[in-house]
């Protein structure tokens, strides 16, 4: 059964996508476009990402059966809040956010009991690219989503959210808002500040020496500086722990190398290799 | 104009596709395959790599009018020394290892001024799959490979490399052996190490939590581990220069994070984009 109305909050790549697939598989009768560029939501009704657009949030959701905020992971607790006060108290609301427990914390003791339910989403799906030009309808196809509800959440509306994931094509599972960033510190976050790091101590002249190893090692390092920052920060106490554990793994393979441990290094590289290897090509 | 006679020390990845380049486009007339298994052996030539083989070096270079060592950078050097005195005088030696100041140290001195021309090669060309049931007749198709004469170098030797790789497809640069180590330890070595590090801090049970950026930033962690401690250690000072490049480059990162600095984390990834963004997608 199709949403009747879906008002997608941030029409960019992830928020376009999700227009994008809405519509070719039929989930949504109805898209609103929120944003804050009327040219940029003109562009995706043009694109068929949405069928009408405004630039004031409270307009936009006013007749909203599911919202989705898909605005910087900075910016989704305050557009969650305002959304609570707009929505209809029987409209669902999720976001994309790639960081979940700074909402639950920001949202914390400000949900009214009788308000629209929030279920927080992370659709694992994305681009170093930017923007709605790059979106597409099928880029939640087969991935994941992690949705993460909490004690407090109702059970009616995470069932309308898992379907509606499920209905673009995603897998969905539930995760503890907090274990998700965890994880994810480890598995996304801390991989974008490598492969950032990587880029920028190779001086630009040597790009030409580059080949496929480089290149993949780096590629998320193209990922926008804005909601990267903001990612890392709101997800700070996770990235740190990660952080820290793969300096300490990286000072190891120093020490190795210095000391001309051969078996050592070996074993260094098997342990990562076993990861990977696990992980498949 | 073809080489007469072949000879392919270490019939691997790089060796057997150097094999197979060499028969799809002319480049060679006969090839010799020259390994420590037979098994492997018989099946390269069941495979169209090379013509013939053997295990005994000395035998398989004999007639060979170019002879390239493809065996792990440890072992490239011994191997060379063996072929000047069981090559022909008019012959030609290189090798496909990813080091090269290690192999110039562990000549010098006692290349016998009257014996075959030595060059140094460096195709930057592979994979994370081993063996030569993963090689490919493409594998240097317009792939960069270094060739890095030194002052004493033979220029006719030198002519004789370099047409026998762009003859595979490759496009080929002349570097100084010491700046290539510099070189490749930033935009090679460095990233396996890191693509490793990152792959090991992530326990197997969050790779379901995984999506491309992962994939991508960790794909070359899959690499051999004896071969890539063997080339960690054939490059040790540049590779330990390059590693502590980047660890302080990552405790910027844990520095900006920590105070919150949204600004310098905006400023820490810009830099990082714009070197990954002038290589290009």
């Amino acid at each position: 059964m199709p949403v009747q109305t879906l008002t997608i909050i941030g029409v960019g790549l992830i928020g376009g996508s999700i227009g994008l697939a809405a519509k070719t598989r039929g989930a949504a009768r109805h898209i609103i476009g929120v944003g804050r560029d009327p040219r940029t939501l003109e562009r995706a009704i043009a694109d068929g990402m949405i069928d009408e657009s405004t630039t004031e949030l409270a307009k936009g959701v006013a007749e909203a059966d599911l919202i989705i905020v898909c605005t910087p992971v900075d910016r989704v607790a305050t557009d969650i809040l305002s959304t609570f006060t707009a929505a209809p108290k029987r409209s669902v609301i999720t976001d994309a956010g790639s960081t979940k427990g700074n909402i639950v914390r920001a949202l914390a003791g400000k949900l009214p009991t009788t308000a629209p339910a929030f279920i927080g989403s992370h659709p694992l799906a994305g681009s170093e690219k930017k923007g709605a030009a790059h979106a597409r309808a099928d880029l939640f196809d087969n991935r994941l989503v992690i949705v993460t509800p909490t004690a407090e959440s109702d059970l009616e509306a995470l069932g309308v959210v898992e379907l509606f994931w499920q209905a673009l094509g995603a897998r969905v599972i539930r995760m503890d808002p907090v274990e998700h960033d965890k994880a994810l510190a480890l598995t996304s976050h801390l991989p974008h500040a490598a492969a950032s790091g990587l880029a920028a101590v190779t001086p630009l002249s040597m790009l030409g020496l580059t080949a496929g190893g480089f290149r993949d090692s780096t590629r998320i390092a193209a990922g926008d500086p804005d909601l990267w920052a903001a990612i890392f920060e709101a997800n700070r106490d996770a990235v740190l722990a990660a952080t820290d554990n793969f300096l300490e793994r990286m000072t190891e393979f120093r020490r190795l190398l210095t000391t001309d441990d051969r078996a050592g290094l070996v074993r260094w590289l098997a342990e990562g290799k076993k990861v990977r290897d696990a992980l498949g090509s």
